[in-house]
């Protein structure tokens, strides 16, 4: 079955792409050389802006997530392998999604370079959901729900972005938190009570493996590449880049000491050091474009590596025992709660905007509050619905997936 | 033996570049503010558009190239740390046979972030070679190997590029077609019936090994970049980087697919899955820069995972047996064939071309079609002869080599 | 004791950060908007120019050292695990120590992507410390050792550059030669003579492992970002780059070759490999962004390759035996000769600087020379000094720290 699903899904693939999908003005040669005949470009072809933020963040995608996912389980080739090939699935697909949500032109959908690092981003959000459900599965069942899982991305990110008018460019609500309880809720339903004893063992298990370690800093390297890639240019990459930087360095210190403090002998556990110290990088997903500052942002750093550890310790097994869901990797801890925390920083940050702290940049970052439609207050409770709307849709779409 | 040549060589390469080398325009302190005085600069330098690329370019040579060839063979030091040191050569031999025969300028060779890249390409080229031969020569042999191959390749380069007049971005041509059957006709050369049953063992042997895999990876992730580091600046980079995209996206699902179904047992291949799922950006290296559209670029990928999937299972076997060849690595299907198809594809489509859909764009793409001196269709014969004119420098050379 | 020491240092740190830190003028919304409207900038954000190379620079600190370091020592977490904490640590403090001694503004430490790259430079010389004194530390050793560093190397760059005005964009003299006489002071005032019979073992014990080669490779690869991130835009970054690729190139094939000479057997040492073909790149660390040539910097290259080799083989065995310095991961070899060596060849090409040679290229590479302020000897000169300067706060440092 699984070979003819990826011959049929591709030949589906090619067939929508020659139908609805073409170059954007940036990528086609006529369109592009029209525009700077006609004065309305000098040259800045966004590429330039982008591409080196869109390769990093396909490292964090396709070694980050596999290298880390695949050592911390040595599901070996079930990890690695398909995790390759929904992966590249998944952007094909996701192209497809989010240009048809985030309005097609002539009804074309257009694509360029922030297309393609949108969908990476959802193919992001794809993994962190297979690392609540990975050894529950089969691949078919895996390409299936990868299937409907990129279509509810494209679906919720719309909602946010588009119809409430939310700011989330490093995806705390719509990729950390939306893949995260999505892939909770679907290990949830396929609950097994005997997993803990049969050959999938847990993460934790394979806490000194240094490949994991090796695959956190990667992610952790990256990580202002993420949350800064599709900002405006100029400021706003600049200072979510940095935001990033000093929420992740913050955040690796309040790991360290937190896991020795709370373990019973005082020594680290690897698995929260893997997997806590990247919490700071999740939690300024959508704060990080904004003011926040560097001292606001390594306190939410320390913020998100403490409630991560804390989650590995105290809340996990309460998850395991009591509401029945095996979350394989932690994801819970490492995208959901900083998930959570991430969409509550930017609705308070939102609402704290002033145009005496933004200047004339705050067109970039809240261009409806630049141009009077919304107050900041109001688009503090945009967000915070954004955050609702996400993790309703992400628990909803899960339930039905996992049946 | 070999200490001696590492270090006549090198010397050698010194008082050749202590002739013959001079910074280019825009690395040299004088000469690039002159042209900023001169306002025939606008504070644009090459490197910026340039240098991520080629640092892309560099992780695929040393690492890709190093980290998939060393664990599928387990070669080990006969592998990467010979990789490195011919790989470190190369660059600096190919920058003054690249120099000499691209053009001198008042007797010098003129380096700068383009004369790298290139340089790299033929490193490159030359350890596609190394794929084929591997374990079945000496060190010395592989440096005089090296020697040849590069002042080979620098002629045909010379021979498609400028006096052609074809246009080869990625290399489909100059890259994996001459360097994959250059080290064909080595290895039939130095063909030895007795090697299978050596302690030489084939690629397919280790076919779980995830270090290929991780390998495999790279390759994949970077290529977007090596296909377009040294396309125009604009549109085209951005086209070449995403019609790459597409194309390999497509080949992998091509490949799970097609190797699942030629197994007897429906399992997948992992020697398919590390080889044949970057076919699709080697079948891109030609036509990438053209307006092949994302659609194209898809089918295109598409053949190349089928060809090169079919190419392990039926041609590998009848190459070994019937023509005495030892593709060691696989390197027919993964580079030779898949760049013959995009040779093929980059005639087609240059034949195609039209000012309709290239628009201005043509004279970054086209200059002779756009200059008026050649029409389409002849540029597309122009493409075909060099794909010719490329398999016979590949073969005679290799053959004059081996022996 | 650890988890106390994070999290008061962390809070410490939040601290200083919310009084005296505060974003540039290319990070902050308001003032890069302001400058826009004053035409006093063009949209050229220096984040544009950087960025790319500092993620590179990331890449060396974070996985480059750590994998290096770590499977060459195979100690395990306390490498790799330490490192990470150690770094996570030191590009906060360095942050506030550079912030601190370069000049405040408004009683303000400005922030952006130069300081961030900075900050790195310094975490990079703190871990070559480590490589000296590795195995013969705890961790909060380790923690109070690098507040020390960090601090001592803030003071060290502000006289070296700001009060001496010398230039070390690469950083010969500011991180390599005072890492590495900083560390090795310490290792000398640790000195255990029962070391090397314990458990922890010497690098060259492990000298097969490939993983310590893919470290260096890394290393190898991303140098010429390292050696250019900071200096000026335009032909110096790419110049200092090319000039960095090409004395690697060079050193990698002296290393080889002097590798198989000193050896007994002929055959080649790893542990020469992994470290010495590295040694180019620190000794074009002061002189790469000047007009140094390829073929100077090859030359560079050969020699440093060269005297990295024999200290491996004559020099380490004296420190050990007769200095009682123990240099866990010989970084003499790697960083404190070739350090020197850069040093020196920047004073020299510095003193011989013309205006023939640089024209208006000198106001970016010597403004006190093109101003007239100083003559090319005295440069030189100054260059000459800030070595001497380098030396003594390191060995006076590491005296003080290590007891």
């Amino acid at each position: 079955p699984l070979p003819m699903a990826c011959i049929i899904l591709e030949v589906i693939i090619i067939i929508l792409f020659g139908t609805l999908v073409q170059y954007d003005d940036e990528t086609d040669a006529k369109l592009w050389h029209k525009e700077i005949a006609n004065g309305s470009s000098n040259y800045d072809n966004d590429f330039y802006y982008r591409y080196p933020s869109f390769q990093d963040v396909h490292v964090m995608i396709f070694i980050g997530f596999g290298f880390l996912m695949t050592f911390l389980q040595r599901y070996g080739f079930s990890s690695v392998g398909f995790n390759f090939l929904i992966a590249a699935f998944a952007l094909q697909w996701a192209t497809l999604m989010q240009g048809f949500f985030h309005g097609m032109h002539g009804g074309k959908i257009h694509v360029g370079i922030e297309s393609m690092i949108n969908a990476d981003f959802c193919t992001g959000s794809v993994l962190i959901s297979f690392g609540a459900v990975l050894g529950k599965t089969s691949p078919v069942q895996l390409l299936v729900m990868s299937v409907i899982e990129v279509t509810l991305f494209a679906v919720n990110e719309f909602i946010v972005l588009t119809v409430l008018g939310a700011k989330d460019a490093g995806g705390s609500m719509t990729i950390h938190t939306f893949g995260a309880y999505f892939g909770l809720m679907v290990a949830r339903v396929l609950y097994r009570p005997n997993l803990d004893k049969s050959k999938h063992k847990n993460c934790s298990v394979y806490h000194s493996d240094l490949f994991a370690m090796i695959g956190t800093i990667y992610l952790w390297m990256f990580w202002p590449s993420f949350n800064s890639a599709v900002t405006a240019h100029g400021d706003d990459q600049h200072r979510t880049a940095m935001n990033t930087y000093y929420s992740l360095a913050a955040c690796t210190l309040a790991t360290y000491g937190l896991s020795a403090v709370v373990a019973h002998d005082g020594k680290l556990d690897m698995v929260h050091i893997q997997n806590a110290a990247l919490a700071g990088g999740v939690a300024v997903g959508t704060a990080g474009e904004m003011m926040l500052t560097p001292f606001g942002s390594m306190i939410v750093g320390f913020l998100a590596g403490t409630i991560s550890v804390l989650g590995f310790k105290f809340l996990s097994p309460i998850l395991e025992q009591k509401l029945k869901i095996q979350d394989t990797c932690g994801v819970h801890n490492l995208h959901g709660m900083p998930g959570v925390l991430g969409a509550i920083v930017g609705a308070v940050t939102a609402a704290l905007a002033t145009k005496e702290v933004y200047g004339d940049g705050m067109a970039d970052v809240f261009p409806d509050i630049q141009s009077g439609d919304v107050e900041a207050s109001f688009q503090g409770i945009r967000q915070a619905i954004s955050l609702a709307v996400t993790l309703g849709i992400a628990l909803l779409g899960g339930l039905i997936t996992g049946m």
